[in-house]
């Protein structure tokens, strides 16, 4: 309920603001890395569909008014991936990538049907255990081959499977 | 004008909006390049501040609802700078950084008094001939050395010297 | 002949270095951009294999001493693109990747059996006309669809289509 | 005595490459960060140079034959910090930037009498015990303001204190 604490909006007021204006989001890729940094795993949360399909996706969430994308970075790695997971929240604000969710398809790989949703994206190594909460059913580590397969990043929605593609590319693990 | 369009913001509605959410910017610092691509020089724009001095800024502005980031640079360069700068928009979206405005001072570098406002910003070079419209009385292009000093960047609104010092950083040339 | 000028290294004195030494290169991928920045088109450049069969790569070439990462960048571009190509170096050098190539297979994507090469990688967008010289066939554009095809990416020697796919996942054009 | 190890450069044949070609390097600014991920403190070596001044420098070393970047980064980082300094090498090999020294003044803000080096520069959390060894005194934190000012920077052999305000702005801690 973090998301309708007076200040911030009502559930009518994010209906209106969503049809008038981008609304911001962050992104978070979780990875494992070995002692090099090397990425060695790429954590994708699998929860239930409105379809009742199992489906894979990356840690999202919008920043708040009066939060700093660092803060509501941390805030959405902790909803999703419980409090011990020990995100390590990159010291430099450039992302890798700027994805772009617009509700019309095709303006770009990414869509969503609700709202125009702009996020920038990160790689955020975790080191602790995780426990999802919320509508997560569970967190699970692919290795970084599995990850780029089309069999995990085709049935991602609305284009997590491409922005998923691009986090590998930016890491050094698609082959 | 071009704010107001139907299915965009109304005034009303845009004031409403900044009280609730951080507001999307992209924001561009011009640049002169050379052949081999290296920064000879920042272009400022020159305007009148509410107190009548006279005040040095960036490109900036909103980002509308379905938008996207490249198509809101193009036009908010063409805005400030004329029909015949010739920008060239980044083929990466990848900002060189994102700089995040409070309306409360001291959270971080950048300041405004109006909003929560979140900026994506650009290195853009120009190559054609600015003749800035609207508010903006002129552009003046720096040298990277003029550019850095605390007598250009001191006076500048709400954090854009800071944001200045980072691209200058971003290109190597600051000494 | 540029290579061997007095001060550079001669022939002998490069295998030596080869075998001793990172040797730093820089990679360029051509693109050609619309009026908003989005690649349209990669340009790959066409060449014969010491098998006889075609190959595609990208533009790559030693840094030399006392030579500039962009002046290089630069020489090779000419190199490969011809006089008239009007490449955009750009304004940053920070590279949308580092690629490393060695004479082992497996320890990166990447493979030189002459060396040990550490390529600095950027995305050009030119914009005049490309007349390849010196040993390669031809210069063909291709979509971004067609450039991330495997069809296409597979062949490249060396790994430079897991590099041809980083640049494209950089620049959003993947899908 | 790492770097006279059989298979890379003896003496003799250092001092001929570094005549002949670019040496390639890794640098590192090391900092403390917050749970945010910001950075609070900025970590310099203390060191004695050739007229019996203290020094200030960041970590910085060669990149060897057959060597990968990463490891690179890790070898000098606990050469310069010791054992259990922790560190956390970047996922990506993206830099922030590319420093590039020439043994001539003015070419770059960068300098090194030896020889031509081009480095690629990131920025390393460090979470343990620093311990300095070999020619370093000690390992001292700054604050970001401290370390950005020019009491602290100007005294930085070959341009490091460019380098150390280059770091400063891509974490968004210049003022």
């Amino acid at each position: 309920m973090t998301e309708t604490t007076p200040g911030w909006l009502s559930r009518d007021e994010l209906e209106s603001a969503r049809a008038r204006m981008p609304i911001l989001y962050v992104e978070a890729v979780p990875v494992r890395v070995d002692d090099n940094g090397e990425v060695t795993h790429v954590g994708l949360l699998l929860g239930i569909g409105p379809d009742g399909t199992v489906t894979r996706s990356l840690v999202s969430g919008r920043v708040l008014h009066h939060e700093r994308v660092r803060d509501a970075l941390l805030r959405h790695l902790e909803k999703d991936l419980g409090p011990v997971a020990l995100p390590r929240i990159p010291a430099s604000l450039q992302p890798f990538t700027v994805a772009e969710y617009f509700p019309t398809l095709g303006v770009t790989p990414f869509h969503d049907p609700r709202q125009h949703a702009v996020s920038l994206a990160y790689i955020v190594p975790v080191t602790g255990d995780c426990r999802p909460r919320q509508d997560a059913l569970d967190l699970v580590w692919f290795s970084p081959e599995e990850a780029a397969s089309p069999v995990v990043t085709d049935d991602m929605p609305g284009g997590h499977g491409v922005l998923l593609r691009q986090a590998l590319a930016y890491v050094g693990r698609i082959a």
